[in-house]
């Protein structure tokens, strides 16, 4: 797998999350992918499971703001790291993240996994 | 595992790197540890192989530089992102890295693995 075409479908993503546009980001997903999101708790798997997940995150106001520049790899696996600047109970929250994803031979995301944990969210 | 706990021991990878101070470093991973560096490359597999990497990796004029404080989880895993400033061949160069580090109950170091591909690295 190309860096560069994981990178552009890391970018994608975060694109398709700040404009609510949950058909184009499920469609980047492979049918029987999986999301761990944050690690450490229960998997969201395949379509129907992902896509709600999605659509509740992007129920909310939470856009998605990246910090470095997508990192790739030697194999089939990339990262994105930034913030999600979201609202909780009408107070603004700020949530520092890392995701890794590793991707099909078709080009799919395959699994996600979100680094953050209890202290990586405050109230700003 | 305490997401703070895990972030000092990665501050202190980065500390450890940039003072060069290699028992420091080593003493930070467990003794059956694996290091994937990059992503996709072989394993280096305990504690004589990881200990010849990072002799190696340090050797020259690296400095490590986080871009952005280290994300826990609800596990054993945390993450750090950060730019390699080194040299190549007399020349400057940057390579765009995330870590991702899982820890063993004893608060060591059992996974790592780089997170950075060909393209990832530039000469500035």
């Amino acid at each position: 797998m190309e860096s560069s075409v994981m990178k552009k479908a890391l970018q994608e993503y975060v694109d398709a999350f700040n404009q609510k546009d949950l058909e184009r980001l499920i469609s980047l997903f492979a049918d029987d992918a999986s999301v761990e999101d944050p690690v450490g708790k229960p998997l969201k798997k395949g379509r129907q499971e992902i896509e709600e997940f999605y659509r509740e995150s992007m129920s909310g106001e939470s856009k998605l703001e990246l910090l470095a520049p997508p990192r790739g790899s030697f194999s089939n696996a990339a990262s994105i790291t930034f913030a999600v600047h979201t609202k909780m109970e009408g107070r603004s929250a700020r949530i520092e993240v890392t995701d890794v994803m590793t991707f099909n031979n078709d080009g799919k995301i395959s699994t996600m996994q979100a680094f953050w944990g209890p202290d990586d969210l405050r109230m700003v």
